[in-house]
């Protein structure tokens, strides 16, 4: 919450928070594809309330959220109201500066929802100095949840990172002979597709390659036909991702494997070396590479060996762990492998955000207690 | 659902079924104190659908929960409604036939909700050749679930069994070191203490006795003073249960030492043997020693080694998973000992029945895909 925002919001029409709502709904649809920029929606309201244009950002480099809602109202934006779920940015990018096509458009009032940390006020500044009124807080709580990956990614300069785990009930992810197909059912395997489509890259460590050979793809998103495949991503510091695996063979999405070893481009099939320095920061550097890239959420998917080394690093922003009403007993294969956790008291904790079932299976979605920011 | 249950259902008044619903409240009130009898709830209602009286089943040996309900209801009872969610007794067991109770009272209408197993429809029959109309069926799910232990045990001849466990997300019971204290929160401890003030017995395997030295009595169960401690319950085949443990010496309840060894008193402290005989069969001898003691429910508490056994054999009815958000690491203690599953394919399976945050933990409640019973 801004300092004005819990202060204000009596200052907010029923109108102006339905158009927020609105708007949040649309910054959503963001997700996935805007990357390295933050998922933005807005609405324009005419002098007398009503919803003249509505837009959303789509892709780096396209038009932003404002921009798109101030082309669909046209004149009607003329002394009218923008709500916007991020601050309005005031630099000249690929697109120019949004405060100034507000100030175009005749927009009287503006009101963001939460602020933007890469910028210092100096659009805000302009907007004011030219008799725009201008507010925030408005929805904060849920725009910031809209945004949660980006907003994580450009204080910590490394892509946000969700750890998505799909164990047993006692923990397991595969079982003694290395069967794992399916441990979850068919909605929880849905729903893994839905979150792929939502995050800029998908990760999993070599082990899984060698042991799953996984695609990593989207496949079946309802509503969503077209969306472009997250980027791939091996975290393969030996470099022992085949040529002949999915990943770097099938072509359906870029893959870059993340290797402190000089790789042979032909070794490597259609996937793309990024060379990792070496030293015992690879984990940290590797994230920053793939930040430098572009990449602002990150969704992890295994397996045992990279989970344990992100969780004991400190470095996983939200856990999502379905759980399948199975066992697979002591010789399973753990979920979390490396975690050095001598006794309870030192346990790393979590705080359940949300847990629910999902066909058969329920889902669960955590926060580490601390997340060590670095 | 009874043959003229679903049909029936046109047939029940408002006020009948509110009135049922009131018995099915009433009937949970005497779990953990009836046994070896069903938790039974009654309501009366006089001729004009008013309630008359209430009762329910409080302890074997006392009044049925039909006679509580006709006394509390006096002359109002004449002609009128009774309501009773399982099947009035005809037998003349410690207290007299319910159905003579409910004919002398001058009731001319009885609805029951789920039949009863151990008997075989003479009570019906007797209340319908003195001119009662009976109906049966209203609310038979909601009743059954309330009965549930005990129309489970009457069937199997053994407990219902109810398995606890407390683990966390990866699934583990304690810590490298042993450690154990506490993998739940204070939330889920009570939520296990309320557990075990509603099942005739609480159970554990040796191992735990000799690592956790638990007392498993029902401490902190607000609204219930005086409700008696369940009997408590050692899986000992091999009688290694220490004089000096809490459960063999703190005289807190009765505690059964389930063991195929000769037990000398003096070495079991206050704890009482019962002897089963030696062989193969040792789980389901004990449970049927347990039956004929009069336990209809029991609670099993682990440790890993105790549900392993009861899992794999099928013997397993309910399960209660307190999942904590931790991790203690693939060096941490696993919840289940000595199932043997090979493959995915050969994974023992349950069906969700809910799920829900309790204090910062997760509880999930499951039922065995399928129960073998013997």
């Amino acid at each position: 919450m801004t300092p004005d925002g819990s202060e204000a919001g009596r200052a907010f029409s029923d109108s102006e928070r339905a158009a927020m709502r609105r708007a949040v709904t649309l910054a959503r649809r963001g997700l996935g594809t805007v990357a390295p920029n933050p998922a933005v929606g807005a609405v324009i309201l005419d002098p007398n309330g009503r919803t003249a244009g509505e837009g959303w950002h789509r892709k780096a480099g396209g038009p932003h959220a404002e921009v798109h809602a101030l082309r669909a109202a046209g004149a009607r934006a003329e002394g009218g109201t923008a709500l916007v779920t991020l601050e309005p940015c005031s630099r000249q990018g690929r697109t120019g500066p949004c405060t100034q096509a507000l100030l175009q458009a005749g927009i009287r009032r503006v009101i963001y929802a939460v602020p933007d940390p890469t910028l210092s006020g100096e659009g805000v500044t302009a907007l004011r100095r030219s008799g725009v009124e201008v507010r925030s807080g408005l929805l904060a709580e849920q725009a910031a949840e809209a945004n949660h990956a980006w907003l994580t990614a450009v204080v910590t300069r490394r892509p946000h990172i969700t750890l998505k785990l799909a164990t047993t009930l006692d923990g397991r992810i595969a079982a003694r002979d290395g069967s794992s197909r399916w441990i979850t059912g068919p909605h929880a395997r849905r729903d893994t597709h839905r979150l792929r489509a939502r995050v800029d890259a998908i990760a999993v460590g070599s082990s899984t390659v060698l042991a799953d050979d996984p695609a990593l793809t989207a496949r079946t998103v309802a509503g969503r036909p077209g969306a472009r495949q997250s980027v791939r991503v091996v975290f393969d510091r030996r470099l022992r991702t085949p040529a002949r695996s999915r990943l770097a063979s099938d072509g359906a999405a870029p893959t870059w494997i993340l290797t402190t070893r000089p790789a042979a481009d032909h070794a490597l099939g259609s996937a793309e070396p990024v060379t990792i320095g070496p030293g015992p920061r690879y984990l940290t550097e590797a994230l920053h590479a793939l930040y430098d890239r572009g990449i602002r959420s990150l969704l992890v998917e295994g397996g045992a060996t990279l989970a344990g080394a992100l969780l004991g690093e400190g470095l996983v922003d939200r856990v999502i762990w379905y759980s399948a009403p199975r066992l697979l007993g002591q010789d399973g294969a753990p979920a979390v492998r490396g975690l050095d956790v001598p006794s309870c008291a030192g346990a790393p904790g979590f705080r359940v955000l949300g847990v629910r079932r999902v066909g058969e299976d329920v889902r669960t979605v955590l926060e580490p207690d601390s997340v060590r920011r670095r």
